[in-house]
């Protein structure tokens, strides 16, 4: 029962202020196909951005300088561990408490022997990275851990800084670290002119995976040794959820993310990519629908012609509500495990990116239209109810907020941040007959092929 | 994705103005302690009821009549197969649908082989109860499943009874069949006149377990037995969960429940009695906790001086969110797993019998205080956080709901009444300090002995 005191410390920096310590000139090592200005230009006025500068920085082999000892240290979390929701096995969490403890004693006592040994070593990587980071900052030779969270990193900036445009509120920025290393941003904007309640959240995570763990994790991942005693892991991700006001204006979510284990020399044994977004719509219109589903399956095209088809069926499947036979909305795209048996980790890194870059015009246009559309209180209704299913979705199926409220210490509120302001049940009620919420209910039923 | 069409047929009888096929003059084999009359005095004034005629039928050895051939059936419910959200693997409902083709291919095309023979048999118990039951009734002598089924749905009857005198609203009755033999007896009231919600449901279930769920369920009930491939087993329980709308009101929850497993011929292998109840309040009263533990302790107390203590712990362990280092509410009891190695069955029979019993009295005049206190908005923005903890505890943790959400076919209006009409996720909600809200919190994170 007892939590006793939060395993985090909250610091709330004003940090869309400052400057990352790994953006510097000329690091464009992930491609920042959706920076702030092209990025602005492109959502507002429905133009397609230019054909970004593809892979010049690895062309060029240009590298940054090393930072200059004594500059100040950014108050942005670095090379830290967080609590994503996806990823924080528990005995990850028990690595940090048990070093706490044996620090603290080591002094006095000397070494201890515990009989569980793998938990009390620090995964070796996360200082590697943390020195890699100080000394050098992130640029195209690092290690794809570091690539990835400044990657996922700056979307969160410039995706909270669009929202924050759009609705005329800005979000609250909870940056956080726990005492023995970790942390995470989670911006959340609730109550807003536009969204109910809109979460952008960015962690990273350093941990030990022991070997319940990985024998559960190989049924997905095949990759993994299945004949270690603990497996040091990495695990980048940005996840958003919004709920707007509007009922006609839909839901969003995405998450995309980044795993990759290590021996315990600190060499990289398995990674693979996962993620995918989604849209739910409380009244379907289909141009939405059509208009989501094409900017994502163009974003899959650049890569692979088998893509979209393979990730919008999966995701189909994942995002269901299997106790009503119902999809939670109209679909996207979904994908995990993917590794070198898929492509190489520069192409799979490059579509990641892809998918990412395209969800603010995938979306965006979306909610401009539908955002100040009239609606009665009995549509305002029908939106509650299926913000109630969308919470049954989130609860009950969803295997990484599951995982997460299982993880003794995990940042309940960051994890929940997905969930809509209110929610509603309401016993046996049913759409009317020939109704626009029992179209709804049909295509949730048999998921339609939008483009 | 396709659920086709409903597993279940809806039936809406009047069945609250019909007497039950086995309420028959003299029946008072399930020692009716709550019997309406007594329990109106009891409830309304407060008056401890008179010593119930303890055994005298089984002392007399009477038996009911058998039923006179010709005479209508009940409308309500007899030996049929419902869906319960603890109690329904999915086998079970599996096991109906083959029969049912079974049946209807059997005229033309023989015996079919399907290599599931286990899952093709009716169990036998279910047969057999049908057919005691409607030739001579339940009494005393009848098997403890008939025993219990009439217990519990008589509770419903009254427990209905008294809450809609109290609402002033009447509940909607869902009786609902399977077609291939099934059903359940759903009462729901809501946006009633002192209950946003309430729901009432009683359910019987024969089914069929297969191996893997025997090994999972052998974890918590050693008694049964590993070795074979299947199991026949019988479920029934009564579960309530009153949402008020007044927050300074407290939510309540109950659920009793009696599970018997059968070898080939239809003979009991392993049986055992479960349930509890515990309080939810948004704002603390500590003579409502006092008030609700003191009757329920005294139930127990007439049986065994041990189980309060046991089960009151026992209650804040289960009704717990894990994952926020608090009990669901201010607690109850909590059992499961009791048979013959804690007390010969009648007697064990007699105490859950006797917990039911307190109900009413733990509840009815903790709702009679409250329903009308003066409250404001924030205090009704509070209640709508709370229900979402609510909401969290039954979707991510109870075992039961989550089971029965899994269960492919299952009737999940009837599991999900308990979710309340209406609730509220804010992110980083913290109560004031000093405040009613802050002490409750404290209330949830470190349990108290009440009485």
């Amino acid at each position: 029962m007892a939590s006793a005191r939060p395993a985090f410390r909250l610091i709330r920096p004003p940090f869309f202020q400052q400057s990352y310590a790994y953006r510097r000139p000329g690091a464009d090592f992930f491609r920042p196909r959706f920076a702030p200005t092209a990025a602005n230009r492109y959502v507002s006025d429905g133009v397609p951005p230019p054909p970004p500068p593809r892979g010049d920085a690895r062309r060029e082999g240009r590298r940054e300088p090393p930072a200059k000892s004594g500059r100040p240290r950014p108050v942005w979390p670095s090379a830290s561990c967080s609590l994503a929701p996806s990823y924080t096995p528990w005995s990850a969490l028990r690595c940090r408490k048990k070093l706490r403890t044996r620090a603290s004693s080591a002094d006095t006592a000397g070494p201890q022997v515990t009989g569980e040994p793998e938990k009390l070593e620090a995964p070796a990587i996360a200082e590697q990275d943390a020195l890699s980071k100080r000394e050098s900052g992130v640029s195209q030779d690092s290690p794809m851990r570091l690539r990835m969270e400044a990657f996922i990193k700056e979307h969160q900036k410039i995706i909270v800084s669009e929202l924050e445009k759009l609705d005329g509120k800005t979000f609250k920025v909870d940056s956080w670290e726990r005492p023995d290393g970790g942390g995470g941003i989670t911006c959340v904007l609730q109550e807003g002119n536009v969204f109910e309640k809109a979460g952008v959240n960015t962690s990273i995570v350093y941990g030990t995976l022991p070997r319940a763990a990985i024998s559960k994790m190989r049924v997905n991942h095949k990759a993994l040794d299945p004949d270690v005693d603990s497996l040091d892991f990495f695990a980048a991700g940005l996840s958003l959820v919004l709920h707007p006001h509007n009922p006609m204006a839909p839901t969003v979510h995405l998450n995309y993310r980044y795993f990759e284990t290590s021996d315990k020399d600190g060499k990289p044994s398995a990674w693979w990519f996962g993620g995918g977004c989604d849209l739910t719509p409380c009244y379907l219109f289909d141009d939405d629908a059509i208009h989501f589903h094409r900017t994502i399956k163009e974003a899959c095209e650049k890569h692979d012609k088998s893509y979209y088809p393979r990730f919008k069926k999966w995701c189909d499947g994942y995002f269901s509500n299997k106790h009503r036979g119902e999809t939670r909305g109209v679909g996207g795209i979904f994908f995990d495990d993917l590794d070198e048996t898929e492509k190489d980790q520069e192409n799979l890194f490059e579509f990641v990116q892809d998918c990412l870059s395209a969800f603010l015009p995938s979306y965006m246009p979306i909610i401009r239209k539908r955002k100040d559309l009239p609606f009665t209180e009995k549509e305002k209704l029908w939106q509650q109810l299926r913000r109630g299913r969308y919470v049954e979705f989130n609860l009950v199926h969803d295997r990484g907020t599951s995982f997460g409220l299982n993880t003794p210490g995990a940042r309940v509120e960051s994890i929940l941040m997905s969930l809509p302001l209110t929610a509603r049940w309401q016993y046996m009620h049913e759409p009317e007959k020939g109704s626009r919420e029992e179209r709804l209910v049909n295509v949730l039923k048999k998921p339609v092929d939008w483009v």
